[in-house]
């Protein structure tokens, strides 16, 4: 039966039971029409699928499951055929659970490295985000299981997010924090969309019709349903006004009834009604019979311990320390390289089926090496300094060549729910690295941690590989990049800061009571660092290789082009190590000049590339309109400034290797209007009325005019008086010499000009 | 003739007429009914008055007089004692010459660096400039002359200062903006106030009732007239219902004509002109008679000279190199030392009577040694480094056993009407700073400029003294300090900061088109650098003497006290060196924990004190309310909020000496409505709702209830869900446990328990 068919059939209860959830999980089923439920499932990097008959509030309630790479570290692969490989994975274990939306990906900008969940998020830019996440959606899609992209929109910190409003100016909303979810939404074509928690300026994610509507449906051309965040749903008559389709989980027939209700006493069309359950309907009839099948967990698991090498940021590498190649003693020192942090806490926790230790896979790659383990801290009391275990954990560092310590956040410290404070590692993880490395100068630091953390101890070690929140097989991966397997060829997804003073946000997050600033704007991440010039302790995009990459031949298609042309460019890259290995290649654009305040650089194109050593590949980037444009609150629209931009092509965002500097040609105008106010100077700096300002010029400055005798004196002054100058003073400043008949003459004049 | 009487025979045209200029500083007389013209003069530290007939834009169109020190230099004296007599001194000359209304002080916030008029702004601190203002308004009208204070408001650029719109929100414009003003008006009750070009937060300051009259006379007390900056009104009929009284200059019939035509059309109300004319009038009937009289341009330029010894900053004093006492061979270099810069460009540029150099002046204080002249660059091309210039001034600084080098900012480089683009010194000034360290170890920097510079060779240098736009008698001055006659005393009433991209508005200043954004809103200055942790160039209040202080016996008349109450501070100071000085005592204060945002520390109080080698005194500190307070913007008031509080007292925001911690108690409270989306942690917080919340944890936390497990699994994540969920979620996240009567029934207790 076709939807409309089922809606006409359905009764005003069954439409609004439709709307909320069954229970915590499941749609409401109509058997008699061939309704059956949905099930929603979390699992952005991995299954979290309610055991059947099981309490929300159960231990051990979820499936054992894949766990692979969560959010942070997926992003740092910087590589789309990775995503959507991984997609295809999910969606393929999805279809065997019986799941029929898996809710993810999540794809909150990291506003602060605070934010409790940003392990889950991709990164602090909205392009490399987007790009990420069409990709996984389309993988899951393919399977047809359906995605829900979340949290729409600006669910960047944890404190308050059930009721604190993010107050964003338009601009920064369009280019920072809608622009991932806009790019997503057009280039994976998600089945649904999750509501978040928090207001964006006043309104409820679930009740703003701008965001539900306005944007997803008619700019975006969204066609799934919108469904709230567990628990986000203020008022379900007006979430359903505005776009909101499925409430969960169940409120216990409390929505269902107040939609009822609503369409008695008129204050509810009952189209509305119609309209969500169709699209909650139409989902259905994508996803088709209920899912069922099986997959081999162990072939996934090979797969989670691949995608995890794929993730990992080498950030530091003296003296070619790494790979361990003819190394014959490695101490291995942490809690962690035994029991390895590789996930996050919250609604993403996974039950996995197992989990692979660096402690047991280093010696299965690193044959013939031998290898002594120490703790040097307690798992759990990471507050507590060990004195006892980091003395042993340095004796078995002197006595090795080599020391692995595995440091990182302990997991109650990154959760979904609640923020980090501050920036710091353990303090008893900190001393042992300090001590570690003080008796063992080759001193290797592997990092688990979902967020940037400082690194106290960098100077003292020679090197550091961010393994993040890398899966259930970390250990494995882990083993790989560091036995030299593969190459590392992650890149940071977000900068690693210095101090958190010198984070953008810094002063204003996470806001007063139920109000949280963005004052920053567009300054996130390195669009603050970089405009700034301010020192990070590892920028964005930046991540070693065990081989080298030279950067030649940059081509651009043009000198100069069209906005509605754009642009290509061209760039070889060639492997001049000696091992194989895959480089990420960044592009960014600066506008040379603007009228409005922009970023020093934006990221605009990347492309991950394999070389095996002496190969070299052209890399080619298509730069669209909206990689010059900026968003003008004014018109309501992105607009390129006509003029010169630089495009820069390196292998991180403080790495650039190539430049061009390229016109570009638009028609886009903001609106200039004269009146008594418009400054003289404004209209000298508009081609329509150029010539009637200079004609004004000219009247104040000629021989025995008003302007003469400051002319000769203060030249820089009587030039800011005269481009400051507003219509209305003509009068007084000339002394009477103009009148207000000329004024009004003028401003017509002008006018008559920018109409014509 | 009383003020009423004279309005009731004044024709509708001629109250009019009186509410606009009768030409560029002379406002309108009506002869038979005995009211005179009063003439504005601008002239914060000097007079700037028109000779007699002469046209507004002659040469030489001024009347010579003394120039003073700029208002960056006078606020460096933190003297309120030297600001009051200054304010006679002007206001003496005023009556010579006169003037009826001296257009003084100028006290806006230096919000960057980088604004043209900075150098005849007091600070960046508020309370510093309103302190300061206060006394020297004291000072003028007490010789029966008026001052306008300007300019109200936020008058922060020159960049497009005429039409651009500050947005400012309304705590950081309380707190900081009108801030000065608030202290300035209370404390010294000046005769007028000069509203500003800008617009603020939409509307013109000449239009802004908020501004006009609800904060100046309803909260303030301002009983004088609004006079227009000149220039600055938009629409006359609209002023004069905000609050604005006098437009200046005169436009020509314009503005009188179109108050006629609204008051005729009944736009106006004729009350609100004849307000507009008595508020005139009755400044005109404080001035009484027109002034004559005579003064002394020799004792004052004396008096020039020693106020200029007060105001000097020094800022760098290594090996004890200054004062150059024993010193037989001195190299003076650059042309400053014959030519100095001692004023800024505008409105407030004096035609000096005379003016003495250091060239002149340092042979009589340093009687005996040998000093050589050489200019090392050439005025008014600064831009180009001469190296001739520079040779032979390295050759005059190894001759001798010091070089003192003069350098600056050029007179173009810093005025009304623009804004500097940058913090460099001119390329030529700076080479040869370099040159001649490299070549003399013991070489002294003396700066003329009017806001902070970048200093590349500071490590190069022994000696730097900031000597500023010292006014017309700075040469001696400069002499007076270099000599040893007296100790500097000055103290920075600006954070000189590192680089331009560290100041806090950098992203924000000067704005896009016609509007700029407050973004960084309290956090100016100090209160910036010191908040996030910045490495400065030299902090807010800090200033080297020739002697030394100790700080001790530290006292606070009670360790707890009421908000009402306030608080006494005592602190003893000790001149511990072998010489003469002063010590600026300052006293901030820093809210330990708040639930808003508040800066590290605010400046509450200073006191200078002079004291003879070995001499101590107790420097005694009275704390108001307001000294605890910040401003709640959803209250309309400042408010509070009990708890700890710091004293910190020091000789700079950077250097604290002592302090203490007092608990003030306060009975404010921002207000708390419990409603379906009010957080269950905000019950718990507040004392009325806090047991209501306790029993609802216990209902979701007790065995068997909803999160008996997750509190056991993850007791983190537990407590933030508690802490930040809606009343709303209760029915969902019990699964139904709580329901929407129950929900009901908890909120209705809440608002019993807060109402009663």
């Amino acid at each position: 039966m076709q939807v409309k068919d089922i809606v006409a059939r359905l009764s005003l209860e069954q439409k609004a039971a439709l709307c909320s959830g069954k229970d915590f999980w499941f749609t409401v089923d109509i058997p008699e029409l061939g309704v059956r439920s949905m099930l929603l499932s979390d699992g952005p990097h991995g299954l979290r699928k309610m055991k059947d008959g099981t309490e929300v509030d159960a231990e051990e309630m979820t499936v054992p499951a894949v766990c692979f790479p969560s959010g942070v570290a997926l992003a740092s692969s910087w590589d789309r055929a990775l995503l959507h490989g991984l997609g295809r994975v999910l969606g393929e274990e999805a279809r065997a659970e019986g799941i029929d939306v898996l809710l993810g990906p999540a794809i909150n900008i990291k506003r602060s490295p605070l934010c409790g969940r940003n392990f889950e998020y991709y990164s602090e830019d909205p392009y490399l985000a987007g790009e990420l996440a069409a990709a996984y959606i389309r993988g899951v899609q393919e399977q047809g299981v359906g995605t829900s992209v979340k949290h729409y929109v600006a669910n960047n910190q944890e404190h308050r997010r059930m009721s604190v409003d993010a107050v964003i100016d338009e601009r920064t909303l369009r280019e920072i924090y809608l622009a991932a979810f806009e790019r997503a939404v057009k280039g994976g074509r998600p089945w649904t969309v999750m509501a978040a928690y928090n207001r964006v300026n006043g309104a409820y994610c679930t009740e703003s019709a701008f965001l539900l509507t306005r944007l997803l449906r008619e700019e975006w051309g969204f066609d799934g349903f919108v469904v709230s965040d567990w628990g986000a749903v203020d008022e379900i008559v007006e979430a359903l006004k505005a776009g909101m389709d499925l409430e969960m989980p169940s409120s216990f027939g409390v929505g269902p009834g107040n939609l009822v209700k609503a369409v008695r006493e008129g204050r509810l069309s009952e189209e509305v009604l119609d309209r969500a359950v169709e699209r909650i309907l139409g989902v259905l009839a994508r996803a088709g019979e209920a899912h069922s099948g099986t997959y081999d967990k162990e072939v996934h698991h090979r797969l989670a311990r691949e995608t995890a090498r794929e993730c990992m940021v080498l950030l530091k590498n003296e003296e070619g320390i790494l790979p361990l190649e003819g190394v014959r003693r490695v101490a291995l020192v942490g809690a962690f390289a035994r029991h390895p942090r590789f996930q996050g806490g919250g609604s993403s926790h996974i039950n996995a089926f197992k989990v692979e230790s660096l402690y047991e896979e280093l010696p299965k790659v690193l044959k013939g090496a031998e290898i002594s383990y120490a703790p040097g801290y307690v798992l759990g009391e990471e507050g507590k300094v060990d004195e006892r275990l980091i003395q042993e954990a340095c004796e078995a560092a002197k006595a090795a060549e080599v020391a692995v310590v595995c440091v990182g956040l302990p997991e109650e410290w990154e959760s979904e729910g609640y923020d980090r404070e501050h920036l710091e590692l353990p303090e008893s993880h900190n001393r042992l690295v300090e001590a570690v490395a003080a008796v063992q100068p080759r001193t290797v630091v592997v990092l688990h941690n979902g967020a940037p953390v400082r690194m106290p101890w960098l100077g003292r070690v020679k090197a550091v590989l961010e393994a993040y929140l890398g899966g259930q097989a970390v250990g494995g991966a882990v083993a790989d990049i560091l036995a030299g397997v593969v190459s590392p060829s992650g890149k940071l997804a977000e900068t690693f800061p210095q101090r958190l003073e010198d984070t953008p946000c810094y002063l204003w997050f996470p806001g007063e009571r139920d109000r949280v600033e963005y004052r920053e704007g567009i300054f996130v991440g390195y669009r603050y660092y970089d405009t700034v010039g301010k020192e990070v302790l590892f920028p964005f995009g930046f991540g070693l290789s065990y081989t080298e990459f030279a950067y030649t031949g940059m081509k651009v298609s043009a000198g100069e082009v069209s906005a509605d042309d754009g642009l290509v460019v061209e760039v070889s890259v060639k492997n001049v190590g000696k091992r194989a290995g895959k480089e990420v290649v960044q592009l960014y654009v600066r506008d040379v000049e603007s009228s409005v305040v922009r970023p020093e650089k934006e990221l605009k194109g990347f492309e991950k590339v394999f070389l095996e050593p002496g190969e070299e590949k052209t890399v080619r980037f298509t730069l669209d309109r909206r990689a010059f444009a900026y968003y003008a609150p004014e018109v309501q629209d992105w607009v390129v400034e006509e003029g010169e931009f630089e495009i820069l092509v390196g292998a991180s965002s403080r790495d650039i290797r190539l430049s061009e500097r390229v016109t570009v040609r638009s028609n886009d105008r903001v609106p200039f209007e004269v009146g008594r106010n418009t400054l003289l100077g404004d209209l000298l700096a508009h081609p329509a009325t150029k010539s009637i300002g200079e004609e004004v010029v000219g009247g104040l400055t000629r021989p025995g005019g008003p302007m003469e005798g400051i002319m000769k004196r203060s030249p820089n002054m009587a030039q800011a008086i005269i481009r400051y100058l507003p219509l209305r003073d003509l009068v007084n400043f000339s002394g009477g010499a103009f009148t207000e008949e000329m004024l009004a003459d003028i401003i017509e004049r002008c006018s008559e000009s920018l109409s014509s």
